[in-house]
């Protein structure tokens, strides 16, 4: 019985059973540097598939080669939670037929748990795997070669898909454990050369920005947080990426020290930055759907309150014991925010896709306080709008706008603008925040779209948000 | 959103619409200690449902009060592993009209990965739980009362249950990670004075044995091991709890240090002497779907290499990737074994239930050695006999059947037949075992069976392997 299930990838392909016309499925680990998508659907086009429904949890700049696989017919159709370079780039100028569809995570996760997303086939790449299939993101030999740290986004794949198919380069006897992807849920093993390159899996700049509007940001949102009501010991919070959302941290975790406050868990995409903070004991738990450096990588692979959990765990909105459940603060990103609080973070101020939704939709709708934390203006474009390009994140989620011109607290929140007031924040009206940046640049030109619907924004319940048209 | 999963056991039992004619669910970790079954039939009871159908990982003893429940009616069906004491008698005796199911722990995994047993509420007890539902067996706070280590035989309940009810006696802070039991399988949470007695989990003697014919069964077991042909760097290795089985592992240790031989891991219910054994470095990995005692239950709690498996992922045999499939070598007890090499480990030579098929099924089909550990007879009792009283175990699964008069191998297996003769174990033909025995105590009066089914054993395959009669 032993050893079967080893095969190639064409091997594992055959078996699976997939025909034309179904649903394969990829994680999105190794950001910028994953290898699977590329070579399964090279693989696919090579033995002849057509008409296949691509649901990733997310694609980026490296997955340019589809725009082939999607004029031969290969795939037909995407699910995604962003698209990025030059695949956005096309599919925005109305490269397929069929709109893709954007999730958020936790969008993704319960669509898949619910069935209303059914995987055939998933392809999940893995840094080390047993032949029988647990496998995992951390290095479990001294031939490690790809690590991505948690394997969230894989793990509903793994549990809800028909056929499962582990890729890895690193195979390892038996058993890898312990494993988020256990060999009861998987049927293929396939050892290819590489399944990503680990140096790419950092999100954008992950650094102390030197930025001053960076720096006036971050200490505007941590005054935020910190008068909010919620700043107190056991708090939970989850920041972004981004230079502003980092530098937050350091100024919270300044707080943190100088009130003896302790936060119960940081949740999310966890960074260097996050693990250090637990690592000083001013976090208890890192919940880590996804690990946003090496750093973050490292810890999860030897510490045990350094947690991987899966998309439905992190963020479904059908699953009550989704962690965003428990969030109290949330600080976002935006490329846009409008007077009614809405958030577009997925379509340019061209109309060009170049975003994803991530968790955005989840823990803005889930956590006590969700924070934005955006410029007025990038350059000649505003971020503060009368109306978002493309609705992602509804405004009855969102709780404080915080810009280099002041912060605005939603209408529906007045305890967190009375607290924020008192604490002397300088809270702003949004529509003044618009006026503002319209009267800096003045009202730009409609937008030159289309009538073909390129792609579809869910809500995380399962219903349509929004509609992107082909940009001409 | 918060709070909301809280709610006391009449409440968690209405908002699952439980309904007349369902399927509930147990797991057994806390062996005779177990205090959820009887509490939630008695409220079940009380709240009036009937006709329930009770689906445990295995009853003993301590679920005697469920005589009354099944006279009243509430539950008139049973699942199990196992049944013991004045319940497995009285339900001997033709108590229920429905035959009981017996399944091995893989086969009932299966069952409900399948759907084959499809469980509508699963109430779990668990050492500690969140609020949220994220629940597990180990101790999480200096007021933790019930410990049992592994939640193994709970998982695939937690994973596949309509609804899934956690019963706990220490309630902690939210994010109770990591967690077998994860809060988004979780609907409700109840908190209740005790979910288990501790000191209960120790499955029969967990001490080096004195026993004279222990030891000689041990060192002949453990002679069958080291000559095998199997017991090189990297094997694995399953044993019981019984005396015997513990002293074999005393001296396969002594032989690994010898030799230079680690095991690369250790499966099943797993015990202190497996514990040591890791802690030397001798074994890997703990592969544990039950911790038989405290050390066990400890060193689950703080150790990451000692990993808690689900009942599917142990010992399903639709799973490919279930870790029996990887297993070397398995050391079984057995009430009776036959001449076709057929065990019974369910029921007694005077036709009363009073044992578990376990992981027996399942450990010596997929193995590549299975070795039974049985005295001749025990006081009058032949264990070697012309035809088992009960089919639990299908002879082509055993290998070995080591007796203190000598070791029996499966024809079938005459490659490891000739290893243990070149070794100079004393080799016997099972039917001159089955003679002596038969020479000593004579032959038997049949049991006085009646015409009643009460109980049907399964295979782990799902095929029926024998019925049970009622026992006048």
């Amino acid at each position: 019985m032993r050893n079967t299930k080893l095969v190639s990838l064409e091997e594992a392909i055959r078996r699976s059973g997939l025909k034309d016309g179904m649903t394969i499925s990829f994680h999105h680990h190794f950001r910028g540097g994953d290898k699977v998508v590329n070579m399964v659907v090279d693989k696919l086009a090579e033995m002849g598939f057509k008409n296949l429904h691509l649901a990733a949890s997310s694609l980026s700049d490296v997955h340019a080669p589809l725009i082939e696989h999607i004029k031969n017919g290969v795939i037909t159709r995407i699910s995604t939670s962003g698209l990025r370079g030059t695949l956005a780039d096309a599919i925005s100028r109305g490269l397929m037929e069929e709109p893709v569809v954007f999730r958020s995570h936790g969008g993704r996760g319960s669509a898949i748990a619910s069935g209303e997303l059914h995987i055939d086939v998933a392809f999940l790449g893995a840094s080390a795997s047993d032949e029988l299939g647990n496998a995992c993101g951390v290095p479990r030999s001294e031939n490690a070669k790809s690590i991505c740290g948690s394997l969230g986004y894989a793990l509903p794949d793994a549990r809800y898909a028909s056929h499962v198919v582990v890729l890895t380069d690193d195979l390892v006897p038996y058993p890898n454990l312990p494993s988020g992807i256990r060999a009861a849920d998987v049927e293929s093993v396939v050892v290819v050369d590489s399944v990503g390159d680990s140096s790419k899996i950092s999100a954008g700049a992950i650094r102390d920005s030197k930025n001053p509007r960076d720096i006036l940001l971050a200490k505007s949102a941590a005054k935020v947080v910190i008068n909010s009501g919620l700043f107190v010991d056991g708090f939970s919070i989850q920041t972004g990426t981004g230079g502003a959302s980092l530098a937050v941290v350091k100024y919270i975790r300044e707080e943190m020290i100088a009130r003896g406050i302790k936060a119960s868990f940081a949740l999310g995409g966890i960074t260097a930055h996050m693990v250090k903070l637990h690592e000083e004991g001013l976090i208890g738990r890192l919940i880590d759907v996804q690990s946003f450096d090496k750093v973050a990588a490292e810890s999860i692979a030897k510490d045990p309150s350094h947690v991987e959990v899966s998309a439905v765990e992190y963020a479904s909105g059908q699953h009550l014991g989704s962690a965003t459940h428990a969030l109290d603060i949330v600080i976002l990103s935006a490329l846009e925010v409008d007077t009614d609080f809405n958030v577009n973070v997925l379509v340019g101020s061209d109309g060009i896709i170049r975003g994803a939704i991530g968790g955005h939709q989840d823990t803005a709708a889930d956590s006590a306080l969700s924070i934005i934390v955006c410029p007025l203006l990038r350059g000649r474009i505003p971020c503060v709008v009368p109306k978002v390009t493309t609705l992602i994140t509804p405004g009855k989620s969102v709780d404080v706008v915080v810009t280099e011109y002041g912060v605005a607290v939603n209408p529906e929140r007045p305890e967190v603008r009375e607290r924020l007031v008192a604490a002397g924040v300088h809270v702003v009206d949004i529509h003044d925040l618009a006026a503002k940046a319209g009267s800096i640049i003045g009202t730009p030109d409609p937008l030159p779209f289309g009538d073909k619907v390129v792609g579809i924004v869910m809500n995380r319940d399962g219903s349509v948000l929004d509609k992107i048209y082909n940009i001409k």
